[in-house]
């Protein structure tokens, strides 16, 4: 009786290749093959996938991770460049929508760098290009604010698509701007793992829960599904940590591992989760089940008071100069989107 | 010797398909192309008249009605989408203005519809669309509400013609609104039946001759012709409402059911009514006969007192987000208006 | 159970004794005292009762009514004066509160008179002075614009009460004032006659229905009782016009009489009216009847849309200078308020 | 080391004297009393505790609800009444801080009434009167949408307090303005239960568990400690609603009871909860811990971004007209405020 | 001949009592006292002067210092405190002007501080209250950014005088801001030490060396006097880290000391400079010497080209929500500077 | 492990044949192939190299330097002319990209000439051309300002390369509009002396430290490579003038001789200077180092405030005239861009 879309949703819950990004890019390729296979027509990745979550920043003092930070810059992505094209000609190839978080490099700046979302749509368009509001606390170590121009519900063929990136999902506003695009499904990337206070300090919050607190809320308010991905820590990325500094082995080792997993408009979870092992995590979710709950609180429909709140968004990007010639001194990343 | 508009209007006492969108989009076609034959050159129907009143959030309690919500929004059309186009293709076809009520759905959220008012001219733009501004007692349950950007009139071919919604008529600061921008015609939408207490208990209010009061209040106030098109229940509907619960027969059949009919500018009834027959009601109305009566009370001219009141009326669209891109993310009902 | 006044109302439906003010003032206080020995706590008299209202200039050319004009000037009341005090006392004596229409006379010019409605409350305060806002039509001949100061209701023993003269119960701004203030009895105040086309011409609306159209418009609205209070032209009143111009017999007779009533606040009439008798007439109102129908349409709480429609209203008194230093130069009637 | 209050709250997990607000008011005042006695110096109560929760709404159709509605109307309480004063009254005499849910009614209407919560200070002064902005679902039968008035955070001796109404929990502006001036302790009040769709067809989804995500989500984003108090049913509730419709017994026994706990600003459960037995939860609240947790997502200070999101509160109380005289012509509430 | 002022400025080269308010507080009291009593009429503070500058960032994980991150939030001060007033009535009762850093503290949110620098005039007023547009690197651990509000050139009676912190000194739009204000005298603040790449490790650039750069740049582009004025690191403070972490004892005792030095309008050094010794540094300021310069290259005068550049700056103080009501919900800081 | 350009570049601290356009045209092809033969890839020359810096402009009174004014004039250069086509020709032969100062005649006035800075790559495209901005102090006696459009930076096979000349790199919006284009490589051409008070009144500026402030201070803010080529005043031209007016010896001999060196991102010399001896001076680049220091302070990057600081720059070149009909009346240099 109902026409809104069924389909299925795959949350890649995997690594990198540690600080690679032409061999993360192949693995990407190959993981939307894995999934486009299973009937997935929804594939998502982790934040920062490409080329690997800066997780250093909160391990060793800032003046000793300079070497680290200019390897990142070096093996971050232009969205103009060669990674993101090969990602677009897969997910046209093979008819499947793709959302995955990258390391960006800018044109304008040889040190500043992006943690940013990419969502590219089932004909290989980049149809949204996020970069994270604020980096959260350590990550602003490593990069620059983003602005709110990817804050964008993308009309796919598998519903209106939202995404933010890990602490995003704790911002009311942020979070509001997407449920009044009529999102449907809601992406939220995370790392594999986020130190805070050493655990054996007694730490200071259970990111596990809070993930799950911000996902079911999300979904709640929004009457939404959530796609919670997050990455995996693997082998060589334990070594390559614990090799610089051994004496860090217990903070790796003993911080909980991020999930990943699904939930439905109510906020509950849908199916199980994965943790601590790699793979593909798939879910049928029906869109049509995203109405009823609409009738209890529809915050972006009756349950508003658009008298009592103003929200205004600015949503256009930011540049170093407003040229008044109109042409645009560098290759700029929106030539991308509009080819 | 006048030179105002002197034209034929009709209005369809009619009931829709039940809770069929299309079903009763051709219906509505079939009604329009009979009055055009009739020499109509305005067309009214009544409120909600695609696809259904939502009579049964009266008659069951809500936490028993969620099924026929979710079937109510399935049913509920889009401004922009094939429905109203094939109403706006017939309407310049055969050079007649309508107005017509439709249950709206949205973009923006998956569970909010508008109980609507759309007016189209005799070329078929749509140049009125009007969302109810608060729904009455038990239509809460159903739609949200709508704002003050439909609160116009129109200069059409027939002369300015305004419209408010059922109890909207009710609501002076409303009525007002639209005799403050000269309306010549005034459409008051309503549906079959409205129950209130049930009359085995004796009822709460008459509203049959409430209906009256308003029509011949508002027309009298205004100097206004008045056009009172109140929707028909068929036998399916009656039947539909009766299968889901015989106990409510009595309810359904002792309430009074709503008349259509004409009004003059001094409020007096202008030819027969319709009640309990559907069919299309004919009238000729001479705008000239408005001038007179404004000798006596023009309430937007001399017996106006602009210094003691100042009325402002908000007409802007209410957006969950003001986006400062100025683009919207969503397709927007407004572009049919420019198309 | 329920807590709002349940009281005996009587409306006046009575004659001047005319242009006569003493003679009428005595009048007016022999018929507060026949209503408070049947029990009724409000009385209500017509417009301009004293000393009567002005219907020649209806009838004749302006150029041949002077002497009536001064005459008229001659006979109308400072508030300040005695005959309104002699109301005040009668008021307090009998307990009783008191609506009465005057034609009033200023002290700031010797020409010009105000057609007032007064309301005295049951310890013989006068609690509102109210200048009707525009004189209808042909009354524009005899009295001066008023203001908006007497919009007010009034929290008496008996509810919250407040009046509008004639006309004015056209007019959806200052009705949706009073309705705005709680108000749960309106009353309205007409004239005996009032002529328009003469009816050899066909004449040009049905004043009788009309002011059935309003009272019934307002209550429905508001949802409040309706007390409509019309004057009664008695022989005298008749035989003064009559002999002035034997040949306007023809339109005072056939001109329609006026009725007085009351109305329920679903718009009915509650009741039997008056009209070509003279007499008082008596409704038991009981207040706690204005809930329920709050429920349907409350246009002064859920029913109103704040965000749509901001109304001002200038409630101060006009004056012909406002002083700098504060001295009133003219004995005001507001003293009389707060003395 | 650290400055910010520590203190014992207390929340009343307790049912009222079914629709009596004199009854309930004395059950309140002694309710306050009690917790004092046990070193409270924050009260808390649910959700219209004062006279009842109009769970009606949800039982039956709203045809047949309507003389409930006049009960209702009748044992609301007006803000400047003697309950009000009386609860003022204790909260200055035993030194106590105060949240207490009433229904309200109005001076400007006798059928509209508001869902609001009143927070009294220790010195018994009203600091804040918040009218729920929009009624959730069928509670919109019953109550008028409020206004922005009370979205304040009040500095009081146990800090920073804010609160906000059932349903409203689930809106991220209105929680945002709340966090946007500083909350440190946040109250959601709620309801003993809340009907949706019927048990016996599946339930539509978990109001607990509902309740759960909301508190454990704004003291997270907010970084506040959460106070859930919720209402409690009672036998001669249940036997009310039974004896009225002996067939609203399965819906009434098997919806869930809802829980009053308290919650820490990581979004964890503070001590136990209460649900299916009366009484005063109360818990040690240690302001300091909300220090730690803004170093990751201070939504109010480094990770909102003011230049990408704009939001303007309209927070004036609504009232039906502006009079230009700046008299108040009715009681107003807003006096006891001030006074 | 000239008449701009010559005046004498003081820059003290001092320690706080590490993360002591009352007592650094105190000291600065004392030092103000010391300069004028040398004829000083500006006295200026180092960057975060109280209660430290937040050095540990650099030295240690992000998840080992969370401890000194609540500390410092306790010891940071409210601009309306009894701290920044006891700094106003000093500089009121010796007639000097004072410019200090401090960490400031929220009244919206516990955990959110910002690095801020205060302008005193010589009457006592708070004239300018800057808080630092990003922090830098490591120092983003610990303070919000703050805005565009401080960025003002304050007309003294020593001159038009402006301050930047630290790296803002490397805005060339930050500094053109201040250039275009008529800056005569320019402060710049700054901290003690400011490691980066450990000294064993290489460094990475002379901080000493960046300083002196962009002091002459800024005072050579803008024909302004410059004042330096940078901490110092007492035994206390470095006992203080070195006890929490031998192992950072080469660092701390490694990396270079800046430097306190005066700069003249061509750029060159004025005086001699402070570094390893703690002290007041005094000169005399001619700003008649500001004059002749402004001939080869006046900036913001016929040397700038307004119709290729348009800068614009936004000045407005960031808040959380704007309130329509103007009322603020929180103590602000602003009111302060006006009363 | 990085890919950013490692290349040489040479900087040509030289005379022009004085006043002699086509044997300094000579003598800068000879210069480019020394320096290609040296293993240049980019080879810059000073300010105004063909045919010669107007010295005389500083020395003697404007009423006497008519005929060289003249003479300037007629050994300027048209951008289209033969003797630009020349060195692209050099350039695209030797494969090296190329700086050099022009004085440029127009079109459109035959007294109307620009001091011009071009660009031409390695391919012998004019990529860029630039007119001064504001010719200093008393330049202005001879050039005409500029505009914005040769405000480019150009991605060439040797990095980003930005230019400024002279007096310009005093002009932060000048040096931001280049450093927001991403700019690596930053150019500044100086004269060999710029005389100004002389130096027997004690001179009024050191130039030389004046040039080595500027390029450090853009360096250490833009994170780039400074490349500082001054012009050099060989034995002709000092004749030349001394000849003219032997008492100008002593300002010429005594003022100081400009030097042209090489700046590493962090604002520290690279390398020896030249001052007092004509030559070419080389320096490897390795724009790699300029990542790393974007971490403390990238003022196009995460250390800007876009929010807070809007700059628009106008680029567009300044025509005598807007043809509307879109036809150029003269070739344009523009031209040679795009052929």
């Amino acid at each position: 009786m109902s026409s809104l879309p069924i389909f299925t949703a795959a949350a890649c819950h995997a690594a990198p290749v540690f600080l690679d990004k032409a061999a993360t890019t192949d693995k990407a390729i190959a993981l939307i093959e894995e999934a486009a296979a299973h009937g997935a027509t929804l594939v998502v990745f982790p934040e920062s996938f490409i080329p690997a979550f800066p997780i250093w920043a909160a391990l060793w003092p800032p003046i000793d991770n300079h070497d680290l930070f200019e390897h990142m810059v070096e093996q971050s992505l232009y969205v103009d460049g060669p990674e993101v094209a090969a990602l677009q000609q897969t997910a046209a190839r093979l008819g499947v929508n793709v959302s995955i978080g990258i390391s960006e490099r800018s044109h304008a700046s040889v040190g500043c760098i992006w943690n940013a979302n990419l969502v590219i749509d089932d004909q290989g368009r980049l149809v949204n290009h996020h970069r994270k509001l604020v980096p959260t606390f350590y990550e602003k170590l490593i990069w620059a604010p983003g602005d709110g121009e990817g804050l964008k519900v993308n009309p796919l063929s598998i519903g209106r698509l939202g995404a933010l990136i890990c602490g995003e999902n704790t911002n009311p506003l942020a979070r509001y701007a997407l449920m009044a695009q009529g999102e449907q499904v809601h992406i939220s990337a995370w790392p594999a793992l986020w130190p805070t206070r050493r655990p054996s300090a007694g730490g200071n919050f259970d990111n596990l829960a809070a993930n799950r607190i911000r996902a079911s809320a999300h979904s709640f308010e929004a009457k939404a599904f959530g796609i919670v991905c997050a990455g995996y820590m693997d082998a060589p990325m334990r070594d390559f940590l614990v090799e610089r500094d051994p004496a860090i082995a217990a903070v790796v080792d003993d911080t909980s591992r991020a999930e990943s997993f699904f939930v439905d408009p109510t906020g509950r979870q849908l199916g199980p989760a994965l943790s601590r092992e790699e793979g593909i995590l798939y879910a049928e979710l029906d869109l049509n089940r995203c109405i009823e709950p609409k009738q209890f609180h529809d915050v972006t429909g009756y349950y508003q008071r658009y008298d009592v709140f103003s929200l205004s968004v600015e949503r256009r990007r930011q540049r170093p100069v407003a040229w008044v010639d109109g042409e645009e001194p560098l290759a700029q990343p929106r030539d991308i989107l509009n080819s």
